[in-house]
């Protein structure tokens, strides 16, 4: 088959590789419906994240399972099926506790670009569909398997709450579905901050109630005023840059919860500041397992649409335009069609 | 008056000042019953906090109102009253959210290591006793104002609970506490890293249900072999360095609670590991205010007795001895009785 492989900063190609094939009695091979273009993709892509060898791409996936191996029990060919981007057995007592994407055994697959797909830990890993979805449904399914899981383990994380202010840091997919997730879990204010017109609408789409476009200090002021000078209850960090998280932590109030989703680059806190700040911290790689079975049943039953945030719908084969798109902030997210 | 004034590094001395007195209508002067010197007084006392002229120093107190402002309506003269070291009003945004130590009108100040304490928004700050106390129960009092207030706020910013696995970083008086109010929370395991016998032995009485020698990565590992590699659900770091913060990080599971309460020196958090360590992070100076009734009434009930951590009595003028001795370690906390 062929898939897609970075070899360098800017040069994705889809070119020749081998067809995954079970590995261990407990992997699964899907036949990818859909995949997609993450914004942590990008570091690579823009060699920011350096890389020695081409690596295969693609951690956001779902799709029909095509092989199980001997040891899998939980989901067999034909379904249709969602996974997260960490492998995870769904046993262990981290996944026990809820942290799927910490646990014990976990293992970080990333070749999902691609027509077929290994799953290590089928059986932890994969949620199945109560049916095989219609055609228009797959979108918002596939966002599932990371970006709605990240935004909405931002808001968890944060413990957005009915009656709090919500500030959201991040206009990119994650935190435009961070909105989604703090309209969800019954924010009464949702401040989302964000300079580009098409991304306010579809944040206003999701429920945002309040936009502001100033950035940094000027953010941080901004955020001030319209708390009153308290401050927000719950500030959802969805960048992962040292400016957002600052700006994300002094728009906090004292005792609020700061959330970050994105894996930090280069960012470094200083112990003090953070003492005074006062602010409860969590965050990390998003645990999306935990939240895949509601997640799959509020877009099944149609309560959400993720999917709005895939702006560019492209062959497989065009992957390339994808991350250019994307990178040039032409797209918010491009799907990919196998 | 005389009072103990700090005059630079191990310059304690105890000397004149002026008395206090009413400057504000919200202001009451207390009668100091006993005072203490805090581990953090031992920054400066040791000259890494610097200090560019002589500082009147303590702020752990109680005693009796001696004299009100004419707006003071909660406490009135001849009471016996406890306060934190931080000023409030007890009625703003964030007091009204239990974090009292981030009021909007906060005061720090420190000069309770005196016979007569000038303490502002008497209101707000001060709690009453039931009571005159007994000479006995002085000591106990006296705790709450912050050592303890201290210790259970780390027990509460790390969400210790029935059935949990609790790790305290840090063996001074505050970490000592920290036991007591764990197991008043009604944990399962208190494992209290300490190499000190006298401080074991104190950590056990308090609750404590096993000791760690061991610091740093040796410490680490024991605390991942004692949860079979799991590590603890709330790990409470009871010292303020960037060893004691990472030791404890490193000992909590993914999704478990790591609480700090001593001002970080020069300490910083490198974001990408503790993004991958999975933990909640909360902590900040110890809003005492909150806690301060419930404590009152567990000492006076007799419920707890954290007055034990006093293991030095020493007449007020010779305060310079009780430093001295915290700062030698021979003991762990120093009382003062004017």
């Amino acid at each position: 088959m062929k898939g897609t492989v970075l070899h360098g900063a800017h040069d994705v190609r889809f070119e020749d590789r081998e067809d995954p094939r079970i590995e261990k009695p407990t992997d699964a091979i899907l036949r990818i419906a859909a995949a997609c273009v993450c914004g942590s993709d990008l570091w690579p892509y823009r060699g920011i994240q350096k890389i020695d060898q081409p690596v295969p791409m693609g951690h956001e996936y779902c799709g029909v399972v095509e092989e199980v191996g001997r040891d899998v029990k939980n989901v067999k060919p034909g379904q249709f099926v969602i996974g997260s981007f960490f492998a995870s057995d769904n046993t262990c007592p981290h996944c026990r506790l809820g942290y799927q994407s910490s646990c014990q055994h976990r293992e970080f697959f990333g070749s999902a670009q691609a027509p077929f797909l290994r799953v290590p830990l089928a059986d932890g890993t994969l949620v199945s569909t109560p049916g095989m979805p219609a055609e228009n449904t797959v979108p918002s399914l596939l966002a599932t398997s990371d970006v709605l899981g990240t935004g909405w383990f931002a808001a968890d994380a944060a413990e957005v709450k009915p009656g709090k202010t919500v500030v959201v840091v991040g206009d990119g997919a994650v935190g435009l579905l961070a909105i989604l997730a703090a309209r969800q879990m019954g924010a009464e204010r949702i401040i989302a901050m964000s300079r580009h017109e098409t991304r306010q609408k579809l944040a206003l789409g999701f429920g945002a109630t309040e936009i502001v476009a100033e950035r940094g200090d000027d953010g941080v002021a901004r955020i001030r005023e319209l708390t009153k000078g308290v401050g927000a209850d719950s500030v959802l960090e969805c960048v992962g840059t040292q400016e957002s998280m600052m700006q994300a932590i002094q728009s906090t109030r004292p005792g609020g919860h700061v959330s970050y989703v994105g894996v930090p680059h280069g960012m470094s806190l200083n112990g003090e500041q953070l003492f005074f700040s006062h602010v409860h911290l969590h965050g990390g790689p998003a645990p999306v397992r935990r939240y895949l079975p509601n997640l799959i049943e509020l877009v099944w039953t149609e309560q959400i649409n993720p999917g709005k945030v895939f702006d560019l719908v492209l062959p497989l084969d065009r992957v390339a335009e994808g991350y250019r798109a994307m990178d040039e902030r032409t797209a918010i997210k491009a799907l990919l069609r196998p």
